[in-house]
């Protein structure tokens, strides 16, 4: 991990402090970015940052030995996300994005506290944008069974939004679909029709796409949600979030300077790293050469 | 744990040895039996359980935390089931049922000599039935990823059958479907078919529902398959066979003797005990007071 703000300030150790603190302050801004996720769909969170950010690296952490996180208790998404924070320090990073939307509902507030480095989740960009899009005043929330019971997008659209009124709906068989190829397969549009139609009712004019594969399904969602209804991606938002936060907290990698050791992206898993890397490749721009594993629980 | 034959025998010491060997295995016979899954499937494995050996007192454990298995790696599978094993033990059990497919066929053979109590899993009593079922030599099972990829479904039904042929397809999506209760739902229908028709192209006279969730879609797949297609279910034979192991080690509880801490089954998970608790209700032909949950990577 970088410490900042080491050693005990003296009147005849200013200058070596400050320029301790000069080198100290170089080392952060060169610092990775922890991203992680309860497996894969978080690569799309990473796409976002590595396009709207590239001078940053990416240490990315897919807990692919437990996923999936959506139906898991709040005990446990703490349990798990504390061992994945642990472990991304381990690397030295500067900053960590939870880039999966259960976790962010349901460890972020309790881990906040624990960190003396900036963490952010992908659930308040997208509810903060989507409290600012909305013309009439009603959001639809689409998300796991956990994001959609921790009620943290309807407070923090509420933040932004008083008057707004939230209607989340949890879609259990997205992701599966997704995973198994079905993308634009008449079965997902059933599947989607079933989930959407009471979002539809109410007359939504805003849905937010509360887990990192659903922008996967975008087509199919556009299509039953008509051309009115905004999407919103969290993935896109966390990544302006970001970049606007390491300017303010003055961490950003100004390009200079790229030490050899994080020349590129990393990335880590808990379970079948090779089956991790080929998904890697579908989704993210260039090719990733090694998927590292290792034990999470140990962390 | 239950150990057998402690002591170093010498002339004065056998009857005394003998009497704390009847002791022993007086209290192996009263022992509980220890049955594990990914989650909560394997209940109905221990119901057939209940309802074929009702003397026998269960110790279940629910990998909730870590749910599902199918799509994970043999290593991680094997350091799981390790743990659970270990878990189970510290519960002195006589003997372990492994009612998770996926654990069976990835698992049980590395753990297997590992121990000094037996071991039994759901893949090999299934298999044994189908070999000895079909007629025609043509058998279909059906399962998660992981348990088609590990071929050894195919295997034990060809040491039985040589000549037989075994049709494997993975379905990904029937777990999902029957934990969102769409049991008999037009869209279940539709994926459930879209699954057999090569299985049914294939001409097969016997399939085996080689994952615990199955079973509860029984209508649907006997609807696609026709009644001439003999469905095997490996929790009831597997229970058979449990049965028939603890007879032949002489340590089935003859019912003589229930000691009050094994008065009732037990029941550990890793997550949700509460939610565990209601799906629990549902299945099992009583009410299941208490659930506990353990953590199972300290294991």
């Amino acid at each position: 991990m970088v410490v900042r703000g080491l050693g005990v300030p003296g009147i005849s150790q200013i200058t070596a402090n400050q320029k301790r603190k000069d080198y100290i302050m170089k080392d952060i801004r060169y610092a990775p970015i922890g991203v992680f996720d309860s497996g894969v769909g978080g690569l799309t969170v990473a796409r976002e940052i590595m396009r709207q950010i590239p001078n940053e690296k990416i240490v990315y952490f897919g807990d692919t030995a437990r996923v999936p996180y959506g139906s898991k208790s709040k005990e446990t998404i703490i349990r798990f996300s504390r061992q994945i924070v642990h472990f991304l320090r381990t690397k030295d990073v500067k900053a960590v994005v939870i880039a999966c939307n259960t976790a962010s509902a349901l460890a972020l507030e309790t881990l906040q506290p624990e960190l003396d480095i900036p963490i952010i989740g992908v659930v308040a960009p997208g509810a903060k944008v989507a409290a600012e899009t909305t013309r009439n005043g009603k959001i639809g929330v689409i998300a796991t069974e956990s994001t959609i019971e921790s009620r943290l997008y309807t407070r923090v659209i509420q933040e932004h939004n008083p008057q707004a009124q939230v209607f989340g709906k949890p879609c259990p068989l997205f992701v599966p679909l997704v995973e198994e190829g079905w993308i634009k397969d008449p079965v997902t549009v059933e599947v989607a029709s079933r989930y959407l139609e009471p979002l539809l009712a109410t007359g939504i004019d805003t849905l937010v796409m509360g887990c990192t594969h659903y922008p996967l399904l975008r087509s199919v969602l556009r299509e039953i949600m008509g051309e009115k209804v905004t999407l919103v991606n969290p993935a896109y938002e966390t990544a302006r979030e970001l970049k606007c936060l390491l300017t303010r907290e003055g961490i950003a990698n100004d390009g200079q300077e790229v030490p050899e050791q994080q020349a590129g992206h990393r990335f880590y898993v808990s379970d079948a790293a090779n089956k991790f890397r080929q998904f890697a490749n579908t989704i993210l721009p260039f090719g990733v050469d090694t998927t590292q594993l290792i034990h999470i629980e140990d962390y």
